[in-house]
């Protein structure tokens, strides 16, 4: 998720020529890894925001469709997810590309092609969260703020954030965290305390981590009878683990990718949102980066920056 | 669950004689292991059948309360379920007592009381399967069945029948399974026959059974995108494994006990259904035995019986 999100990011200044179908050269639009053909099954269902035609292309174990057009000395480049942004030019189908307003500051809504519509969607779409409601946001990197902020939008009485680093506490705050958990802190597994500080569990849970065991947890930490916890985080190498009667005491888990929104429908009305300054984007922010500085901005995301690490790049035109 | 059925079975004859609360001497009740008792949290909610009161009680490793009410020759007598129905007199908590109509057959309605419930009740309030929908039952045991029922109540298309004993088939056909798949024709896994059949997987999948790979068949088999898999089998001794990606993808995991209906209500509503000939009850039973049949009844169950058990005993009065 991490790499998607900077992936998106860096494609914000992308003004791509598109002849065909509903697009026009000088458009602006934001690249979303999941399509949205409008043809499909799927794509005609209210039901999902899948899209037959990136399901089977794009969820390979290298992240990549092996049909790349980009080559350099001989040697194909893979387009990550389909899009394959960290470059100046890029060429995508149009079934990929979310079409928005032409006021739209693309050094802001950049975020809004992956994990600010992945987190907010899974509180609104997926878990459905219901007004004054208690919520658990495991994870506080971008997707897991998206996802407090999306369980303040449903009217959610009381948000806990949890996450091992405190200092992103302050943030979540900005975006609805009512309370904060930190499992370094207590002694006994995390879902134990928060079904003791809810007097038996809360409404709904998410996890924004990736992580299996916090999966689990996750699950664990939602009230029998009714707790639904929704898969946000993602990963290939873990599986989760759990006795049936975790589920057959009335709890459902499930998952969606993109927060549930349909690829191109979901990014244009979040964008207007932010426009009518109906959702916070710019609070996400924390450094805005050129594309030469992309190594050691990678490098710095993945091993030492301990904060959130939202960033844009100036590209050359 | 085989317990629990045979269990509610026997208790076909009770005339309970209660003072308290709603009931009076001479009314006709069904003993259920699920607790009603309209004041709790639980109870108050639409969300969910789950009692307070039931709960902590109950749902222990030896699935009995420990302050059993009878003793015998100076050795305490544990009651299964808090219901203990495998007598000619029983004392019952009012909350898990369904009054019903005082012209339903006692030698009938009984099986409401359990399997029924739980298995049309998963499919109709749990799974909650959608008109012209494709459906597939793991196990054709007697909630096997009531879930292929829910499953043509709720208007699905197509109900795929799965179980090792094709005896069984003929069976589920009465109660509208359209399709009958043996796992042991095959030489893939059952979820990947199920895939091809229905090219992508079924809407909404029921496990019947009780064992933990068949529940992560259940949920394999079901349609990425928007498949519903619900656990059904009760099991303590084993646990059940997946991917996220098996989640992230769309589906959804989960699963309730006495298939969602709130007990008392549900039992009332469905003997009403029964006595308007809108529901089948009298289709499950094979055979009528005597309460001093027992033994070999039981073990006649549990190790070589090969098709539905359904019994009722005549208790002398």
């Amino acid at each position: 998720v991490l790499c998607l999100k900077v992936i998106k990011c860096k494609a914000k200044d992308t003004f791509l020529k598109v002849h065909k179908y509903f697009l026009f050269s000088g458009d602006k639009v934001i690249p979303v890894f999941l399509s949205q053909c409008r043809e499909c099954h799927f794509c005609k269902s209210p039901k999902t925001n899948q899209c037959v035609k990136a399901w089977t292309e794009v969820i390979m174990d290298i992240m990549c469709p092996i049909d790349s057009r980009f080559s350099c000395k001989g040697k194909k480049i893979l387009q990550f997810s389909g899009l394959g942004t960290f470059t100046e030019y890029t060429v995508v189908r149009q079934i990929n590309l979310a079409k928005i307003h032409p006021d739209a500051p693309l050094d802001k809504v950049c975020l809004i092609g992956c994990g600010i519509c992945t987190g907010y969607g899974s509180a609104v779409n997926t878990a459905k969260v219901e007004e004054g409601s208690t919520c658990a946001v495991f994870g506080l990197g971008a997707v897991g703020l998206a996802a407090v902020m999306g369980c303040k939008a449903a009217g959610a009485k009381r948000i806990i954030a949890v996450d091992t680093n405190p200092e992103k506490f302050e943030k979540a705050k900005i975006f609805g965290a009512t309370d904060f958990v930190n499992p370094k802190d207590h002694s006994k597994p995390i879902h134990e305390v928060l079904v003791e500080m809810t007097n038996g569990g809360v409404d709904f849970s998410l996890e924004c981590v990736g992580n299996a065991s916090v999966m689990e947890s996750a699950l664990h930490s939602t009230v029998k009878a009714w707790g639904v916890s929704v898969i946000v985080g993602y990963t290939l190498v873990q599986s989760f683990t759990a006795r049936p009667v975790d589920l057959i005491s009335g709890r459902t888990w499930k998952g969606a990718l993109f927060g549930g929104f349909k690829a191109k429908d979901g990014v244009m009305e979040m964008v207007k949102r932010y426009m009518e300054k109906k959702l916070m984007v710019d609070e996400f922010i924390t450094h805005n980066m050129d594309l030469c500085q992309i190594m050691e901005t990678w490098f710095g995301l993945v091993l030492t920056v301990p904060d959130w690490c939202v960033m844009t790049f100036q590209v050359k035109q």
